[in-house]
């Protein structure tokens, strides 16, 4: 491990997470707008979050990864397809020099998904990667993971290789639903208000986290389109709360998820989490219903160690 | 029938369609703010809509339904509990007095869906009473009808009498995919432009659709969730076009709710779509594909015949 400073940073749609670091200590974090909020070139993005460093450290290698090697990021980074050994990332960056300083980007990975389509990823192979300099068993055998988020990524790992993965639109569609849809306007305009106060205290928000999986299990051959208007019907009818009706969106979601994801993957006993601990909990939760053990790692962690392993070499 | 003119409206969540009407014969028709828009109280919102008609024709009297019975329409009329007699809608309206003239508005109805949750309609409930006084035939067995739209209402019909129905969710779905989420915006962005200008010859819109319903067809255990991302994937990778995957999405999401719905209602060998005709024709479409036969009948006339039902009473 190389013993000079360089700056790792996680490049998304909709934030930009940078690191000043030193071997594995991380000396400062700065935010900045995702590549999707861009308005000016992404070099002229990043100049002034990093001036103040250079100015002190001179010119800091600039490790990426995520939608930094998108066609809308900084440079298109091609993606590797699948299986793709991730224990060698790094051979597969790209690597340039802006204002004097060697730049890395992580490739994403593409690969044809066990549904039968296309499937990507931008920053999650640089987590896997991550994950597996952290924990090299993981590099032994056959591991299913679950990087849960925005678009949560279930992932084959076979002796380090990504053989495959699918994509589950879960965070984005719950957002969706949450913030612009008719499921949770009744209770925000009130109509569901009048009953709502009396009733909501024999539902906490963690019973319905637990109801929404509960309904995911008894979805049977219905599709999620058909369990949705619960959401706004317990609401309505059941005097159910806003908070209630969210986590049981949320249990609905992720169980959906957890269930429809269990037969693709052939069911092994454990799943490994990479993600925001909260949300690891919560698919953790989803996956012990189902008779999964999960084990969790952080996801932060994972892209700074998997944006290292890209500075090796 | 009486043949006095009168005013029959569908006001909905994000719309209201007023008909000026003399026996079954539509004078004229005035568009106006569904409920949810509404900024002041509904009976004012109307006030200057029907002034004109007013003037011309004396104090015509108002049939209702939809929104306008909700808790932030215009009065609160209850919920009719299923199983529910359809034939004999008129009998639980809530009418009252305004502006000197008899307005009508007709129940919503509620049920415990299939699914174990509690269901309710507004609006749909006129459309298979108009349905029943249109085609007495269906007030005779058993059929199972559907009413595509924001939310596409699965009704099971015996004898006359709603036993119980289910909301899916597709079209406020749709909507929202396609109006706020990354599935589409690679292609609007110009992402998957480069590729897609060449290949978009090879996919049309009604392949568009078609590969859709393929892909729900081929979903088994998965969710939708896992579905989805290849609306993205397919332009960003395959270079399908915008159109392709609008296309794409919507015969993903009307699949699903066509696959997921049968199998809850025993599939019988034909159902009833009640609609607008370019969504009853998806609708067909997905359901010769499930080897049912659909026939259709126009939703906007069975909604001034159900409306007229209220007014024989």
């Amino acid at each position: 491990m190389n013993r000079e400073p360089y700056i790792a940073g996680d490049w998304g749609t909709s934030r930009l997470r940078l690191s000043l670091c030193l071997g594995e200590c991380v000396i400062e974090t700065r935010q900045g707008a995702g590549i999707g909020a861009l308005r000016e070139p992404a070099a002229e993005a990043l100049r002034p979050l990093i001036a103040g460093w250079r100015q002190t450290h001179g010119s800091l290698p600039l490790l990426l990864c995520g939608m930094a090697g998108s066609r809308n990021g900084w440079r298109e980074t091609p993606y590797l397809p699948c299986p793709a050994d991730l224990r060698a990332l790094g051979e597969a960056a790209l690597r340039f020099e802006a204002d004097g300083a060697p730049v890395a980007i992580a490739p994403g990975l593409s690969c044809k998904s066990r549904l039968g389509s296309p499937d990507v990823m931008r920053g999650e192979e640089t987590q896997i990667a991550g994950a597996l300099a952290l924990h090299p068993s993981l590099g032994i055998g056959h591991h299913l993971l679950c990087l849960p988020g925005t678009h949560t990524k279930w992932v084959c790992l076979e002796e380090g290789r990504v053989t495959d993965f699918l994509t589950a639109l879960t965070g984005e569609l719950f957002a969706l639903l949450r913030d612009g849809s008719t499921l949770t306007q009744a209770a925000r305009a009130g109509t569901g208000g009048e009953s709502s106060d009396a009733r909501s205290a024999t539902g906490d928000t963690e019973n319905g986290f637990e109801s929404g999986l509960e309904a995911a299990a008894a979805l049977g051959a219905a599709s999620l389109l058909h369990a949705l208007f619960a959401v706004r019907s317990r609401q309505l009818i059941d005097g159910r709360s806003h908070e209630w009706a969210l986590a049981y969106l949320s249990g609905l979601m992720i169980g959906a998820d957890v269930r429809g994801a269990m037969p693709l993957f052939a069911a092994r006993a454990e799943a490994v989490l990479i993600g925001d601990s909260a949300l690891n909990e919560l698919y953790a939760q989803a996956l012990r219903r189902e008779g999964m053990t999960a084990s969790c790692l952080d996801g932060e962690q994972c892209a700074l160690a998997g944006l290292r392993t890209l500075w090796r070499t």
